[in-house]
C-alpha cells in the first residue's frame, strides 16, 4: 500500500469539526477507497481552548495557519477558515507554491482570487480542489469539471443560497411577511445577524462566478454579475406568482448568448410544476444544459457540517488516488476572457407589480406605454391584497389605498421593459417603485 | 503534450454514432480538457454498408469486434454493442486482460458479469468505466464512486426506466389507459416491439443492481432483486393516487436494513409535492441518502444518443487524464457479499385497491382481516370509476358491476399486508386480484 496521505486542516469550525468526525468514523473505509491511509498530522484554529468534541490526540496544533504550508510532513492542506480574509489566502498561496495539494471550501477566496490561485497551482504542479465551495454537498464542481467535459454548456442556473430559499419557502407556505420570516431564520441560525451577504444575493454571486467559469471555460469575473436580492419580495408577489402558476426563487443564472455571457443573481419566477419549484427550505439545486447531455438538475443540501465535509472528503480522496484535474478544468492560460452580455439584451417574459392610485387612468397609461415599446401583455390583473394570516380569506383593498396591478408580458427584452417602465413612472400614475421579476424559461 | 489516447469503438448504433459526432465536434476542446488528443483508430459494427452520416475516413474498419482488443495501436476499447450477447462480453474480457482501458454503456453485461469483469480489470491493471450504463446522462456512477466516498449510504432509489415513466406520465396527464399509451410509446420509439424488458421492470433491475453495489460496497446481485412491472397499473390507480396526494412512479429502490439489503423494482406512490414526482416523461432521476451528505437527487435524460455519448466521453477523458478508480470503487475482493433482506420484513405504508361485489359485507370482512393483522388504516374510500376521456365528469359505478375500494394503511410490514390480503381473498368477497402498491417514504 502507498504511503498515507498526510493532511493539515486549517479551521476547526462547523465544517472542520465535521471533517474531523468523518475522517475518524471512516478510517477503514477511506483506506479501502483511497488505496491508502488518510491521516491528519496538524491542525490550526483560532481558539485552542474551545471545546469541539473531537479528539486531537497525536495531532500537532499550530498557532499560525500559514505554517501548515511549510511543513515537510504535510501533503495536502485543507483550508476551512473561510471568508475573504488574508489568512486563508496566504495559507493557500503558500501551500500551492510549495507543491502541496489544497482543498478549500472558500467561495469568496475563489471568486476573488481563483485565477491567481489556479496559476499558482500550475506553477507548483499541485491540485487545487473546491467541491465544497459551491452548493455544499451537491457534486456540481465534479459534474462540470469531469462529467460534462464533452458538452458545450449553454446555461447553468440554480438555487445557490439556502437562506434565501428558506425565507421564500416560508413566505409561500405560511403566508408570512419577509421581515418576520427573516427574524425567524436568524433565530434558527439559518441567517446571519447581518443578513445582507445572503439576502442581497452576494453569496449566490460568489458561487455563480465559480460555476460560470467552469461551465463556459472563461476566467472568473465576479464583478460582471448583475446582483439583485430578495429584500423587495413581498407576500403580494408570492401570492400573485402562485395564482399565475409560478414560484419565486432566488436564482443564480449564467447564459451563453451571441454577445457574451449573461450572468445574474435575481429573484425569478419558475413554473410551479417543475422540479426546481419543489426545492424548498435550505436545499440547493443546480441545473445545467449541455448540447449533448440535455438538461441535468442536481438537488441537495447547500450547507451544513456533514454535507460540506462530504464534499471536502471527495476532494481529499481524489488527491489520495492521485487524480489530477486542473482547478478550472483546463490550464489557466486556456481559459477564455470573460465577455459580458449587456443585461438590456436579456430576452424573456416579465412579471410586474405596480401600485396605482387612479386605476382607470393608470391602466390606460400603462397599456399605452407597453404598446409603445412593442411589449405584448399575456395578462393584466388587478390584485386584491390578502390578509397576512394563513387560512383567512382575503379582503378587497380599502377605498383610497392604492390598488395593485400585476402584468405578465410575453418574451421581450430588458431594454424594452426598462423604457416602458420609465415612461410609466414619468406619467405619475404609480404610487411606489414598480416590482419587476424575470420569468425564467426552464 | 502526452501522446494521443487511441480509441477503438465497437458498435456504431445510436450511441456509437453520437460518440463519433461528439469526438469530431469537440476535437480542440477535448485536447484542452484531457491534456492530450483523443483519436479513434478503429471501429467495428455489424453492417458496414449502412449509412450513418459519420466520417470514418482514416479509421480502420474491423469485422470481428474482438480483434479491437488485440491491436497494439489501441489504448482504450469503447464497447457500445450493448445487450447480454457474447460478442460484447468477449471483447471487454479480451481488452481488460490485455491491460486496455474499457468504457462500456452495457448494463446487462455489468449486471450479469460485473464482478468477473472487475477482477479481470484488476489483473490487467486496467480501468473499467461505465458512467453511461445507468441513467444515461446523469453522472450517478461518478457521484457514488467518487463524490460520496465519505458517506455510509442508507438508501438509493430512482426512476431508472424512461419508457415506464413516459407511460405513467401520459396516463396521469391525459387520463389515457395503459395499453393505449404503450402503443403510442412504441410508435414513437420510446418502447420496443416486445416491451417486456422495460415495462416488466427488468431494465430498471439491471441498473439497480449496479447502483446497489456501488452504494453499499457489495457484490452485484441481480438475482436478489424483487421485480414488479407497471403492466397492472390502471387509470383507476393513477386517479386514486392523485386524489390522495401521490403520483405513481416505477422506482428501483435499494435500502440497507439491519437484516440485509432490501432491493426491489416496483411501482410506488411518491408524494405529489416532491421533486421526484415532477420528473416526467422519459427523464430519469436517482436519489441517494448518505449519512454525512444527507439527501441528493439527480435528474436528467436516461437515454438517447447525446446523453449517453456525453457520459461515455466523461469516462474517456478520465482515462485520458490517467485517473484510476476501481470499477466498483474498491478492489473486488474488498466488496462485501450481498445479504438479502426478506421482502416480508419491508416496512412502510401501502395503497390497496380491491374490487368488491357485496359492498357492505366486503367492507366488514376487509376491515376485520386488517384488524386481525394489526394493520391500521389511514383511509378507506369507495372509489367511483371515472370515464376514460379527459375532461369529462365521472359517473357512479353501474348497479351490479363491482365497486372499487381503496385503502391506505399506516406503516406496517409486508408480511402483515400479505397475510391480511390472503385472508381477505379466502373470504371470497373480492372480484379480481387486489392491486397493492408500496408508498415510498421520501
Amino acid at each position: 500500500m502507498t504511503a498515507p496521505l498526510r493532511l493539515a486542516i486549517a479551521g476547526l469550525g462547523t465544517v472542520g469539526g465535521g471533517l474531523m468526525k468523518l475522517i475518524t468514523a471512516r478510517r477503514e473505509r477511506l483506506r479501502a477507497l483511497a488505496g491508502r491511509d488518510v491521516v491528519v498530522v496538524a491542525v490550526s484554529a483560532r481558539d485552542r481552548a474551545k471545546a469541539r468534541g473531537i479528539d486531537l490526540a497525536g495531532i500537532d496544533w499550530v498557532e499560525d495557519a500559514e505554517a501548515l504550508a511549510h511543513r515537510d510532513d504535510v501533503d495536502c492542506v485543507v483550508e476551512l477558515i473561510g471568508g475573504g480574509g488574508v489568512v486563508a489566502r496566504r495559507l493557500v498561496e503558500a501551500a500551492l507554491l510549495r507543491g502541496k495539494a489544497v482543498v478549500t471550501a472558500n467561495k469568496a477566496l475563489l471568486a476573488h482570487h481563483g485565477m491567481a490561485l489556479s496559476r499558482l497551482a500550475e506553477q507548483g504542479d499541485a491540485t487545487l480542489a473546491f467541491e465544497a465551495a459551491v452548493a455544499g454537498g451537491i457534486p456540481v464542481i465534479k459534474t462540470l469539471r469531469e462529467s460534462l467535459v464533452g458538452n458545450d454548456i449553454s446555461r447553468v442556473y440554480g438555487i445557490l443560497n439556502g437562506t434565501c430559499n428558506y425565507i421564500l419557502t416560508k413566505m409561500q407556505d405560511e403566508g408570512r411577511a419577509f421581515d418576520e420570516v427573516l427574524k425567524e431564520a436568524q433565530a434558527l441560525g439559518y441567517a446571519e445577524a447581518d443578513p445582507t451577504f445572503d439576502i442581497g444575493g452576494f453569496d449566490a454571486a460568489h458561487k455563480l462566478a465559480i460555476l460560470t467559469s467552469l461551465a463556459f471555460g472563461t476566467e472568473i469575473a465576479l464583478g460582471e454579475i448583475h446582483v439583485e436580492g430578495i429584500e423587495r419580495i413581498t407576500l403580494a408577489d408570492i401570492e400573485a406568482a402562485g395564482d399565475l402558476g409560478y414560484r419565486i426563487k432566488l436564482l443564480g443564472v449564467a447564459v451563453k448568448t451571441p454577445s457574451g455571457i449573461e450572468s445574474r443573481v435575481n429573484p425569478a419566477m419558475v413554473p410551479k410544476h417543475s422540479a426546481i419549484a419543489e426545492v424548498s427550505g435550505v436545499t440547493n439545486a443546480v441545473a445545467i444544459n449541455g448540447d449533448f447531455v440535455g438538461d441535468l438538475l442536481l438537488i441537495g443540501p447547500g450547507a451544513g457540517a456533514g454535507a460540506t465535509a462530504s464534499s471536502v472528503m471527495s476532494d481529499i480522496v481524489d488527491i489520495a488516488r492521485d487524480t489530477y484535474v486542473p482547478a478550472f478544468a483546463r490550464e489557466t492560460l486556456a481559459l477564455a476572457s470573460y465577455t459580458r452580455a449587456a443585461l438590456d439584451a436579456h430576452q424573456g417574459a416579465y412579471y410586474m407589480r405596480l401600485s396605482v392610485h387612479d386605476r382607470p387612468g393608470a391602466m390606460a397609461a400603462i397599456t399605452r406605454r407597453m404598446a409603445d415599446e412593442n411589449v405584448s401583455l399575456e395578462s393584466i390583473v388587478q390584485r386584491r391584497p390578502r390578509a397576512a394570516l394563513p387560512g383567512t380569506q382575503g379582503a378587497w383593498h380599502q377605498a383610497g389605498s392604492p390598488a395593485s396591478v400585476v402584468l405578465i408580458t410575453y418574451a421581450t427584452t430588458e431594454a424594452q421593459i426598462r423604457r416602458a417602465l420609465s415612461a410609466i413612472e414619468s406619467d405619475g400614475k404609480i404610487a411606489t417603485l414598480p416590482q419587476v421579476i424575470r420569468i425564467e424559461q426552464l
